[in-house]
């Protein structure tokens, strides 16, 4: 141990007294008898703790992709990282079933001496979806007006800065753009990969007809693939995928979604071992984002049927919408319809496996 | 042990030797390399074994409320049967993380080869729904056809049947409405509740009228708090409930209805303990059926992105849809609307209390 | 809302700004790089709440348990309380994988910075552990001085307190003992019972000889019936049951055990079925304790591998010993020896089954 | 789709109408009314699938290893499918709770049919464990036989086959032992570290001496340390590490121990990275494996007190003496001790950095 460092007890190192200090039930102030009230206050604040975690770090996380040259011996940190949010996230969903305890009869002792306040106002959430990279325009409503508007004026400055700060998304974005695997001139991997695409398109056609139950069915499906189809194309036409992008189809530039489904589809090359890794927590966090909101609404339509929120909200409906709203990845899911099978995969040429592989 | 019982190896007990021959990967078959489709076809196939252990739990329990009047003795046994159903659930929403360790690349392997098969036409979990009580009417079309056109003839009629037969839903809604407490004459339970309700609406206007933000707000929240009293109104109209009853707004009986309030709003009358706990373990099911749709179809979304399901469904937005439109069990969760705080409850009549206590 | 209710914000509500102002890692203090401390601080911190809310409902059944005379009308409160406690142990446990996330690297970039603090200095899991019933002389030193020796003067006197005061299993034990449903003189519960007993033990005893696969197996098994037969008549003998009470051999008093035995039994009967819960959840919390300290073990053996403690312990070894040595509801689990077969139990007089329903 | 692959259903894909006819309760066959025996049955089913899934993935990793010079493109598939085992392992654990809501009476109903079953004789768990790396001579006996007398000779012979083919361990062993990245002649790695190391548990002798409460808890810690000081010795010295390994101190041979120890030190390193993960991953599944044994032990406890098991063990007891006998990995956990803080780290030669970085 350093000798310049004093020693420390248990209680004064995690501020223990303080911590417990913390929890003023509206109930006692009132003298409402309210059993379940400090769990409410305690469900709410071990949420708020873990928020800060994730915080912590997301910020470390954006802080690595800042640049868009990512060191390779950062993508191990910031894979680490992203899987430890996808940790706290799982316990973040468990832990609504801690919440579930308390019925709606036992809420009701002390829901009427909590307004205004709302879970809506949490400055730390709105900072983790803002730094992820939810975007402004995407955002449901809150009642009739913005959802910074119900915080005091410091904190909604800091989520407005959130919100024009690059995201996790820009950032992620930008590097992805800039993978310096992408620019082969040995490798024509759209006019390989294209062709296997288009292959199992005519495939899905195929199946479509033969399997079809009634015609209905069939002109739907095919409807749907001609569809595919047609994204596809853009796919290889940034003409084509900016317009799309702009009707909201896609979100991520042309650039990072063609280097995301090299990623995807070379994934054993070691060198993009841990980038893979990467889009997959990602992938894992905005799931996660959308399963604790569901499992919100579930909660809350339990708990208040359809009575208003305490924050005046319309409760459970309202949190329900956000669940696919509100979704950021979407476009490392969606980029599934074009992934092909292993089997009609182009092989690389070989300059570019020798670059995506180790010196010895 | 008994005498004449012959002994037994642990493999021949569990069948062993045929179970672990039972998976069959089309891969080997038609000798393409697929690693994963061992995995996709265990993860079924354990999903099948819980759904018959559920079935086995849930027949138990129809026929424990076969008749509406069920014995005190059965009621521990119902509600612990129940619960276990809710572990099991617990465990198939945690089971699809590990089908998510396989990647959409690696299901590309074998995905090919599964036309037209689905998971749309497992019998069992069709037999679960039905047998909760999810109404043919409330269904969502799986394609243009009906959910049992795509099975063999006798499973089809498996389902069918259980379609018509009583299900959970219709025999607690029969043992509600017959439930011993709720006639007595002692206790005029509407009137003294009513009032308690109306109170609560009408602090709720207030509330809305003194922290609404804007006009819009204000407007939005009353007209919601109006929907409130106007259904309320109806709980205590059989005519008015019927109506509303026909058009969706409610499916419980109203005499369900009315005792399941009571049984929620006092639930420490020993007598009534136990039913609170099948009305929770119920909305427990409600949940777990619907978070584990949900969790499905961000998975299904994960997997194929935009292709269609190897059934021929249009996948994850199909999925989705279904979550909400097939719950069961809604009216337990809206009740929590009409619960008043326990300061404002009706004390019960003597008569009441000594009739819902034990006898000693 | 009630009028004389000032409004609340969510952060007032929470005090967050306090609560995200309690993290003070050691590591910013002496401008040392880790920035895997806050994750140190937060787990321990949101450990911390947890534990005053399993505090908080661990009173409250304690209270409800004080006279030995439980209101029949607050045994599902109590029951649901516990039950509470159960679902938060569940979350603890899931919570060490989220603390694994940090290596041991990572640690050490920290833990020169925080002797003497160790996690054995907690006030509130030794309350936890002291209102449970963990005694004194049960419990493994930590290091060469009691447990108790390591905090502040006024922690200690509250550890200490908590010691001397009733516990939840002495509350348990006299309910138990008291138990009017023991007194019934139309039943020799013993008599029959201890017939039963008898006779499935001799069934054991038959099945060892005709499957052991050596002479050593035979006696090792036969001996081991032999000492349930010589616990079990002391269960039918208060002073031979007292002898082994004092060996340590049971814990429980001799009518709690029987009232225990009885309730396990005959767990259909109306009023049994919610002691029937309780002593089920007391199980599970037993279970859920000792899972956590296994878990927490394993973690430190993994962080720490065989380095000492930052509170000077010897880590993992000590944690690992205390899993079966702190176990308080250990009387519970061994019950199961002398549960015999349902379609071996002696049915119960009329009398005593109408004094255990209800009045309708 | 292939225009050779026939159409296949749900049903026949996964076999479920020979899947769900394999459950055979002893009861039925008796005529014993046993409810819960079907969930017994049904939950061994399950973790002997997932035993298959497990030992598919097992199987594939050891062949992705089965030359000591592992492919860097395989070893991202390496790390995957170990994470999978960890999922799998992750629900079997939680599955303990599932058989859990079968209570001791509840399997009392049948247990008398089951002699002498016992999950002792589970082929695939054998298996499992000898894959792993389980040494036959670590293993505790099962009653006085080894642990393969109770199946059928074939079964038999696999588990010996098992026994004597070179493990997971081994090849681990093997791999890391002949990592190319440990032969670099500009750097002295050991002379370094062994100077950190030092230092470190000089500090901690300072540290006991400056917080130690009382003499005998100094003795005893400074004692710990001395045997610390000891075993590092050995680290660096061959002849004495073979010494300590033939004792069984450690079971890595010298060179591998080496190996892991840099890739712990030096993980940020884009080689080291997913070898880093695979050890990470080894010790996910050591732990899980002994948490699954203990939740099993407790599970058994409290179903059995300490009746004997139908296979005729002494039940819990035996069960919780594997627990910490039975690990695997173990060495990788007590690497720990002599990790040092990552700032008194030796920095890497440019030589040796250069090699363990990607081309481009």
């Amino acid at each position: 141990m350093k000798k310049n460092v004093p020693p420390i007890s248990y209680g004064d190192y995690l501020q223990t007294a303080g911590l417990l200090n913390l929890q003023r039930p509206r109930s006692d102030e009132f003298n409402v008898k309210a059993h379940d009230e400090l769990l409410f206050i305690i469900v709410h604040q071990t949420y708020e703790l873990w928020f800060k975690q994730i915080l912590h770090e997301l910020n470390s996380v954006m802080s690595l992709f800042a640049s868009d040259l990512v060191h390779e011996s950062d993508m191990g940190t910031a894979v680490a990282r992203l899987g430890r949010i996808v940790e706290i996230q799982r316990l973040l969903v468990d832990q609504v079933s801690v919440l579930e305890t308390m019925t709606p009869l036992d809420f009701l002792d002390f829901r009427d001496l909590l307004y205004p306040a709302s879970g809506f106002q949490s400055l730390q959430w709105r900072l983790i979806e803002n730094k992820l990279g939810l975007r402004s325009d995407r955002r449901l409503k809150y009642n009739s007006t913005p959802y910074h508007a119900h915080v005091p004026p410091a904190e909604e400055q800091q989520m407005l800065q959130a919100e024009k700060d690059p995201s996790l998304f820009d950032r992620v974005d930008a590097w992805l753009a800039r993978a310096p695997f992408l620019s082969n001139k040995d490798f024509d991997f759209q006019a390989e990969y294209g062709k296997a695409v288009r292959t199992m398109l005519e495939n899905d056609k195929e199946t479509i007809i033969r399997f079809a139950k009634t015609n209905e069915d069939k002109e739907r499906n095919l409807k749907q693939v001609a569809e595919a189809e047609s994204t596809f194309a853009a796919i290889t036409d940034p003409a084509r995928y900016e317009e799309l992008r702009n009707a909201g189809t896609f979100r991520l530039s042309h650039s990072a979604l063609q280097a995301a489904l090299l990623i995807l589809l070379y994934r054993e090359q070691p060198l993009l071992s841990l980038p893979f890794q990467l889009l997959t927590k990602l992938q894992d966090i905005d799931e996660l984002m959308t399963t604790w909101r569901y499992r919100h609404a579930l909660m809350v339509h339990r708990m208040l049927g359809s009575k208003i929120g305490t924050g005046g909200s319309s409760g459970h409906q309202y949190l329900k919408a956000s669940t696919d709203q509100h979704r950021i990845f979407g476009d490392l899911f969606n980029l599934a319809t074009f992934l092909i099978p292993r089997s009609e995969l182009p092989p690389l040429p070989k300059s570019l496996s020798t670059k995506l592989s180790f010196q010895n």
